[in-house]
C-alpha cells in the first residue's frame, strides 16, 4: 500500500536509503526449484553500478548482494528470498547544503511536505540507489523465465536517436560500448555528446527501448491489469521517467485504422506488429516492444537559485559525483522491471483455466 | 488479481460484457458522508454514451445507472456502492461473422488462446463498453474530491494537433463542440477530418491531454507507486491507449538539466513546470498534466483479410455502428480514471503521519 | 481494503444492505471453462433462505439470483461473474424504533460512531442478509472444486451437543431435519429446544462443525496465510461467530506431545488426526475438520433497556421475524466460506513450482 | 500472496529460515514521525528469546536486531523499516536425522510435498524462529499505538488454568515469573507441571489470553475484515495454535440471548462485556479480550515411529534443545500480532470519513 512492493504473485518489497547502512529487499512468491546462477545476478548488478565507465558517475559502490534466505543447495525453496546490499561508502560527509535547502526538480521539498521528517543524506529514499534491489530481483525473474529474451538498449541521448527499427539491430552489441546502444556509430555520437555535456557541468535526457521476445501467448489480464498497463507502471516507477509508449505509441495516434491494423497470418502471428505484441492487454506471441523517456538528471554542476526550509532564496551548486546522463545505467533497470512484470503475469496466467 | 479491480482504498471492481444482461460494478472504500448529486453522474455518463453526436457511433444505449447500495438519504454511508447499467439493446443479432473469425487488431484471438472460451458478442469483456462503469465511479470520485479540478480534452486527431499550451485554453469550451477540443478552430478542423475518415470507412487515432489543478501537495507514494506511475497505468488500462507522458514527457528526454529544472519561488511553487506537478512520484502542488495516445479504432468498414478459428484465411468487413475516432468519447473516461487515482491516493495520504 | 472483498485469486466482493434495492457481488478470478449448474446454486440459496422451516425466521425472501456476466453458453469465461439478488420485500415499514435507538449487542451504535451516517433499516450492511451473496459464490467454488467434499452440520444447540466423532455420522442425514444435525436423536432434542426458546421470546447459541474431505496435499501458505488461519478468518467473518478451532482445538491445549502427535503410515497418511488435516499451515491430505461457535441472536422478543442517540435510557422490544437460533441456516454459509478459501488456495498452489 | 506479508497499511513482510544466515523483515507503512525506543524493542525480543529461564529451551540466541532503514535521527521517516537478526549460532550440525525423515506432527512432509525442495535444517521456514521478526514489528506497532494497553498472559498449562476473570488480575505480575501467568499461585503450579513434563521428555499445551484496553471506538471493517476475524487470523498464524475465541467464545454458544446481550450505559459503554469489545466486527470502546489455544510442541525427547522420504518406517528421537511448553515464550508473540492488527486497522480507520 505504502508503495514499496511491486507485483502480486512474484512480489518484490524493497527498503533502504541512499546513505543508510544497507538497502535490500524480499522477493516473495518466487517458485521453488529454480537453480540460481548467483554470478549472473552480480553481473546484472555490475551493469547498473556507479563507476563502471568514464561517462557515468565516478562514485565507487561495489554493490555486492548478500542473500539471507530462500535459496538452499543452489535452488530456490519457494519461501521468501531476503537480501541486502551493504553500503561500504558511508563516510561521514557534510550534508549541510541539502539538509536545509531544496534542490530544484528533486524530491526534497515534497518529502518534507509529505512526511515532515526525512533522511536528507544523498536523497534518502528518493535516490535511484533503490533500483539496485530491483536489479537483484529482476535477475532472479530472468532466470525463472529463461525462455524469454529481454533486451533493452539506449535508443536516444538528447537529440541523437537511433533511426533503425529494432529488427535491424544486433543486441549482442549493446554491451560493447559504455552507452549501451547496439548501433556502434550512434553509440559513438551519443558518447561524445555525454562527454561534452559533462564538461559543461550539465546533464541530458534520453530514451531506452526494450524488446521482449518469445513471450507466451496469453499473459496479461483484461481491463485494469492489461500487460502494457503494468509494464507502463513498472517503467514510470523508475526514477526520472517521463513517458512510456508501446507498439506504435504516440505515432499510432496519427494513423488510420487501415494502416494500423495488423493482419493475421494463418498461424495466428501477424504480418505487421504495430500492436507491439499485445492485444486487449494480452500478449499475442509477437515481439513486445516499448520505449521509455528519461528526463535529464536534476543535479547539475552549475549554480542555480533555490529555496531553503524557511522559504529564503539561496544559491546552490551540485556537489558529489553524479551521472551526466542516466540512460546507460538505466538499461538493466528497465530489463529488471520488465522481467518482474512478466514473472508475475506468467504465474497469474497459471490460474486462469481449470 | 484477475485484473478487474482498480485502486486499493478507493476501489472499483467492474463486471460485464458488451452484449450481456448488464454491466456494472462495486465501489468499495468510498468515504461516508458525501452528498451525491446523481444527476451529475448521469451527465458524465451522457458524455461517454454512444449516439451523442454525428461524429461518434450511432448505436443507442441510454446507459442509465441503477444504484443498489451504499447511498442512503442522499449520502454515502461508507459501505460498498453497487450499481448496474442494464443493456436495453440486446436484440438477438447475427454474430456468426465474429464467432469463428478473429478481427484484426482486436482481442478475439488472444481471449480464445487465454481462456479457451469467450463471449464473442460485440467483443464481450474486451469491449470498451466496460468503461461506462469507470465513468460512474469516476463521477463519484470527482464529487468526493470537489476541490480538485479535472479537465481533459482532445489535443490531437490524426495529424491535427493543438499548438497552444494548455494555459491558453478555456476549458469551458471543451463541451462546446462534439470533438471536445477547447480550441474552436482546431475543433472544426478535427471534426471535418473525422467526417472525412468516416466516409472512407476508415478510422483515425488521436490524443487526449488532461490537467489536474488544485491537487494538494503530498499525494503519491515513493518507489513503485509514484503518482504518475499509477496515472500511467490508469490511462494505459483504457481501451486503445498506446502511450502516456506527463510533464515534459518524451520532449524532456531531449533536454538538458539546466533547461529542464524547475526553479522554486519562495512559496514552494516553481517558476516553470516541466516536472508536470510531480517530483519523485509525489504531487508538489503545481498543475499535473499528461497526454494519452489512442490508436485508431480497429473496426473499419473496409474489407480486410483475416483468419478464422481453423487458421483459414477469410475476408471480413466491419459491421455495426462504430466510432470513426475514439477520442471525443474517451475524454470523460480519462477524467474518470484520473479521479479514481486521485481519490485513492488522497485517502492513502491520510495514513502517512501519526 | 474496506473489507468487502474475500480472497485474492478466487475473489468475492459483495454489496448490499438488508433493506436496499438489491444485494449481490462480483466473483473475480473464477477460472474459465467450468460448466455451472445454476439449479444447484439456487438450492444452496434455499438452504440459507428465511422461512424454510418452522424453527427459523418466518420472513419470506425468495432470494433468486440474477447472473449478469461471466457465464456464456453454460460455462464460466474467466471474466468477472456479476450477480444480484433483488429484494422483493421492500414494503415501507416503520423503523422508528431502530432509527434513533441502539439495539443491545447489535452493530447500530458502532456504525454510527464509525461512519456518522447509516442505513438503519433492518440493520443495513451489518445484517446477515449479506451472507446470501457468499452462498452464491461458495456454490460456484464448490462446483469448481467438485472433487472435494465439504460437509458442515450443527454440532450443538445450547447445552445439547453431538457426542460422536464425525466419522460415525452419516452426512446424508444432515438435510433430513430442519436443524441440520446428522444425528436424528440429537436433532430432535435440538429442535425441541429451539421451539421452547422461541416460545420464551428468547434465542440460543450453537456450534457448527465442518469436515473437508479429499483436499489435495499442499494447500496453504506458510507463515501468515496458513490454511487454518484463513479458514479461521473466513468463519470469524460470519455474523455472530465467537470462536474457531480446528483439529484438537482447545482440547489440544490440555494434552501432552506424546498423546497429540500423529504418527505416520508408510503412505504419508497418519494413524490419528489431531492435527486436523493441516501441518504448518499446509494441508496434509487427511480430513480437515473445524468447529465454529455462534452466539445467540441478539434480537429477542423480550423487553430490554437500551439507549438512544441522545444517550437517554429507553425500553425496547424486538420486532419483526427473527431466528431463535442461527445455526441451522448458517450451515450453508460455513460451507460456502470454506469453499471460497479452498478455491483461492487451490489456485494459489498452482503457482508454487516452476 | 505467498503468505509472508501481514497487514495492508501497516504491513510486515518477513524472510528467513531457522538456520540460515539471518532472519528479518520489512515494515512498510509505519507512519512518519514516531520517536522509537530501540531498547524497548530489544526488551520485547528478550521476552521471546530462547534460554531466558529454566523452563524454556536452553538454546542460546542473542537475537539482536539490526535496523537498516526507515529510522533517522531516532524517528521513523515513513519509508520502509528494513531489519535483520543475524544467526550467530550456525555451527555445522548433523541434520541427517531430519534430512530424510519426517518428524511426526511437523511440517517436514507437507513442505516436501508442496515445494519439492526444502531447507530441512532446524525446520527451515516452518520454524517458530520466524516469529522473532513479528516481535520486532509488534514492538514498533506498540510504540505507534502508545495509548492502547496490550496485555497477554498464560491462562492455562495443560489442565491447570486460571479461574479468575482477567479484571481480578494484576498484569504487572505477568513478568514476575517464568511462566508469564499473573496469578503467582497458579504460576507456581504451572511451572512445576512444565518441569515435570520436561523430565518425562514430553511436552504440554496451554492457552494464552490477551486483553486490549483503551482501543478507540470504530476500528474494524464490516463483512470480511471484521476486527475479530483479523485478530483470529493473526493468532492462528502463530506456530502451534489450534483455536481462537473472543468475548464469550465457545461458552457463548451455550447461552441465551437474554443472558448474552450487553446492556448499554448512557455513555455508550456496556454493563457486561460478553461481546468482548467488538460489535459487528467494529470495536465499541470496551475491553477486547480473546484466548488462543496452543498444542503441545511436537518435538519430544521420546522414541517415536515415523517414515522417511522413501516411505520406510523408522524410529526417531527428538534431538536438540526444545521447549517443553511453548506458551511462556509465545506471550510476546501474541501481543505483537495483536499490535500489528490494531496498527493496521487504526490507519485504515483514518480513511473512512471524508
Amino acid at each position: 500500500m505504502a508503495g514499496n512492493t511491486f507485483g502480486t504473485l512474484f512480489k518484490l518489497t524493497t527498503f533502504g536509503e541512499s546513505h543508510g547502512t544497507a538497502i535490500g529487499g524480499i522477493i516473495d512468491g518466487c517458485p521453488a526449484g529454480i537453480t540460481l546462477d548467483l554470478d549472473m545476478i552480480q553481473e546484472e548488478m555490475n551493469r547498473r553500478k556507479p563507476g563502471q565507465s568514464a561517462i557515468v558517475t565516478q562514485r565507487k559502490e561495489p554493490d555486492t548482494v548478500a542473500f539471507y534466505s530462500g535459496i538452499f543447495e543452489g535452488k530456490t525453496t519457494g519461501v521468501p528470498i531476503g537480501f541486502a546490499i551493504h553500503n561500504t561508502n558511508q563516510k561521514s560527509r557534510d550534508y549541510s547544503h541539502i539538509k536545509e535547502t531544496y534542490r530544484p526538480s528533486h524530491a526534497d521539498y515534497v518529502y518534507d511536505q509529505k512526511y515532515g521528517h526525512r533522511d536528507y543524506r544523498g536523497g534518502g529514499r528518493s535516490s535511484a540507489r533503490e533500483t539496485a534491489s530491483r536489479v537483484v530481483a529482476g535477475a532472479i525473474a530472468k532466470q525463472f523465465l529463461s525462455d524469454i529474451k529481454i533486451n533493452a538498449f539506449v535508443s536516444s541521448v538528447g537529440e541523437i536517436s537511433l533511426d533503425k527499427p529494432y529488427q535491424e539491430l544486433d543486441f549482442n552489441l549493446t554491451e560493447s560500448n559504455p552507452v549501451r546502444c547496439p548501433d556502434p556509430d550512434k553509440a559513438a555520437e551519443m558518447e561524445a555528446k555525454i562527454r561534452e555535456i559533462r564538461k559543461e557541468g550539465d546533464t541530458i535526457g534520453g530514451t531506452i527501448t526494450c524488446v521482449l521476445q518469445n513471450v507466451p501467448v496469453g499473459l496479461g489480464e483484461p481491463v485494469f491489469d492489461k500487460l502494457h498497463a503494468e509494464l507502463g507502471k513498472a517503467m514510470l516507477s523508475i526514477n526520472a521517467v517521463k513517458g512510456f509508449e508501446y507498439g506504435s505509441g504516440f505515432e499510432g495516434a496519427k494513423m488510420k485504422g487501415s494502416q494500423h491494423n495488423d493482419i493475421f497470418n494463418a498461424d495466428g502471428s501477424t504480418k505487421t506488429n504495430l500492436s507491439g505484441g499485445i492485444q486487449g492487454g494480452i500478449s499475442n506471441g509477437m515481439d513486445i516492444y516499448f520505449s521509455v523517456a528519461f528526463k535529464p538528471v536534476a543535479t547539475i554542476m552549475q549554480s542555480q537559485e533555490t529555496i531553503n526550509k524557511d522559504g529564503e532564496i539561496v544559491e546552490m551548486t551540485g556537489k558529489g559525483r553524479h551521472d551526466p546522463c542516466v540512460v546507460p545505467r538505466a538499461v538493466p533497470i528497465v530489463e529488471a522491471m520488465a522481467a518482474l512484470v512478466l514473472a508475475d503475469y506468467y504465474l497469474l496466467n497459471k490460474t486462469i483455466k481449470k
